[in-house]
């Protein structure tokens, strides 16, 4: 009986994997360079922090979520997204009660049961950053910037943020009437999900994919703006183009729960079609308190590592190459085979990437293997050397070949480290 | 209403989080030395690969399991260990199609439903190495090895490697009757475990903590060795002897599975009383058939990075300190805020590390922000100096201060990166 991998899952093999683990690099990096720092959540919470966090009418908690109960009977969800479970933790472990800004970080799965497509799995993954404790609009852009650059230094072209403000819970009331009164006289015309739409969330009308067309003339939340969050949204994009970020507004662009506030973004690179989408994100002041935390306002962003991968191999961006090995080392005959490998153990403890053959081929295969690896150097020892305490060593670029005593072998390779 | 983590799992919060991040770092880059690649299989698996590939009769799938149905009614579970994805993968993937030893690392979270305690939780993490395609015993070495100097380079003390040998199905079998034969005439007096153990898979009675002291004299498995079983163990001890491993014999070290084959080891070191087990792992020839795919052998090890924590903790093992922040930004005043926000982009830009305040403190409290952050330079900026385009840069060992020219500054930092 042989096994598959769940459905909407994949396995990241040698090869895949090293694209991943240089983009994480990345979001490692420059997460040091704004001096964020990492956390890491369970894979799993209570599922009604979902249900609060994420929100009751949203999709993720309505059909997408993987619930089920442990055997204490507790209702346990996989995390669909990671903001809830960080803010969780933030209240959880009193992060509140430090003198700075508490600025953090994550990347790792998440999981949701969609149907997959390119680019969208079951279990997925996100890199994410969260700063909690600030008002200041200094924080959105540094927040903006942060996964603008992140997509500059990943060398992916057309890098565009899309940006608007959502104002606060009572700008957002008074849009809503206005954007109900423009929806109401074409609420016939309107597809199913937008009328429903419109009774529990209206702003998210707005997204709507089969509708866009006739919002067209949808009246501008950023026209209902009060004083403070239209002050507020003028301060962070004078931030933005200070610094040189690319970004146009984008009064469409809404979330419709109401501990989000101000800030709303999406990151944007030359994609494939309508997937140019990168992440998103904005700031959450209710959504602290909403957790059972104090009043502490909070900004992030999600980015969907998937999205990334594809948008990277769409723009044909360059990756770090397959490091090469250091040394191949070939025995020819049973006493050569211990010296080697003991000479093997040597060199890794030394630092050195360094590789043996385990399946009795002949020389010519260990060479073609050597070459599999990109070893740099070969180190070939038969009965002869061995017994003169040598070893013949070939550098694999040049094809110089020499022969070095076998207790130098550590020291001659040093200006390879 | 507040939230908190579920019970067995836990949040790595900065300043915890950065031991794991040594730990990990520690494992990939003796897996680079080694010519180890990554994988990465899903969190979850159909249930039965873990009930064929764990064991049907082991404690881990008849109580442990965190099974569910997903929406589409099949049943799946997060993964309790990390070989029988692996295997899984392998196989599926048809790795073992390709012309050299498949070498494997994987890194990441597990789970298992067990009683919480010291350095064990429901969700906890591995380290582990899996090498399928090759029966040669320098193979086993060289696994045994990467664990043995993945320690050492933890700066663990006292590491030693525990080892037997569980032989082929044939021996096994041989030895499973002189083992009954000694266990039979006290089998009253052991243990309900034990007494059951004996039916269902007798070589696990001697890993009992409740009845170990009556096994003293039990027969040692190594006596119903075969030939090949016996050669291929001497040439694995000569190899550990060769490159200076520390080992011991443990004939007690069983496991009790038939895919289990020849070497079993385990990884010590100098722990917390019975607390001083860091990983084992050992070959298992019959893994991969059993789980649908080739006839092809395999062998490697799983690390718990909880245990390694709690042992690094216990022997006081310094690791890394937490790196400074290169820049803190100061600005005094809204003017020289928009140029400190600007400046500050470019530093990260540049590769810096740089932070500002976000909470509009004082100097004072900024200066103490900058200490907190282990900050090497902090760069001062008033109206004055704006209008001069200056800025006042402070080394904060010597306390030595200049002026510099804003559109220096990224230069004039240039020796820190």
């Amino acid at each position: 009986m042989a096994f598959q991998k769940p459905t909407g899952t994949q396995d990241l093999l040698p090869g895949v994997v090293e694209k991943w683990q240089f983009v994480e690099g990345k979001a490692r990096d420059i997460c040091r360079r704004f001096n964020y720092r990492e956390i890491r959540t369970p894979m799993f919470e209570q599922t009604e922090l979902f249900v609060r966090g994420v929100g009751e009418t949203t999709d993720v908690v309505e059909k997408e979520m993987y619930t089920f109960k442990d055997k204490g009977d507790r209702s346990l969800t996989l995390r669909p997204e990671g903001t809830a479970g960080v803010v969780r933790s933030y209240v959880e472990n009193k992060l509140y009660g430090e003198p700075d800004v508490t600025k953090l970080y994550y990347i790792g799965p998440m999981f949701r049961y969609e149907r997959p497509q390119a680019g969208r799995q079951r279990q997925f993954h996100q890199f994410g950053v969260e700063a909690f404790g600030a008002v200041d609009p200094a924080m959105d852009a540094e927040v903006i910037a942060l996964g603008y650059q992140f997509c500059l230094d990943l060398g992916l072209k057309g890098v565009q943020v899309e940006l608007n403000s959502v104002g606060n819970p009572t700008s957002r009331a008074a849009y809503r009437q206005r954007l109900l009164d423009f929806l109401n006289p074409m609420r016939d015309t309107l597809c199913k999900d937008c009328q429903s739409r419109m009774e529990r969330n209206p702003l998210r009308v707005l997204d709507c994919k089969v509708d866009q067309d006739k919002f067209k003339d949808a009246p501008s939340i950023l026209d209902s703006l009060d004083e403070e969050c239209t002050v507020h949204f003028q301060k962070v994009q004078q931030y933005l183009t200070d610094m040189g970020v690319e970004y146009r507004l984008n009064h469409r662009l809404v979330r419709g729960l109401d501990y989000y506030t101000m800030t709303a973004f999406e990151l944007k690179a030359e994609g494939i079609g309508a997937i140019d989408t990168i992440g998103g994100g904005g700031r959450y002041n209710g959504l602290v308190g909403e957790l059972g935390g104090p009043d502490q306002p909070g900004i992030g962003f999600g980015i969907g590592l998937e999205r990334i991968q594809l948008i990277l191999e769409h723009q044909s961006v360059g990756l770090d190459a397959v490091k090469p090995l250091d040394v191949y080392l070939v025995a020819l005959g049973e006493a050569a085979d211990r010296e080697v490998t003991k000479q093997l153990f040597k060199l890794r403890q030394a630092g050195f990437s360094a590789e043996r053959d385990y399946l009795g081929r002949k020389m010519k295969a260990q060479m073609k293997s050597a070459d599999r690896f990109h070893a740099r150097y070969t180190a070939i020892l038969g009965d002869d050397e061995l017994e003169r305490g040598e070893i013949a060593l070939k550098a694999m670029d040049s094809g110089e070949q020499r022969t070095v005593r076998l207790d130098d072998l550590v020291n001659e390779l040093k200006p390879l480290a």
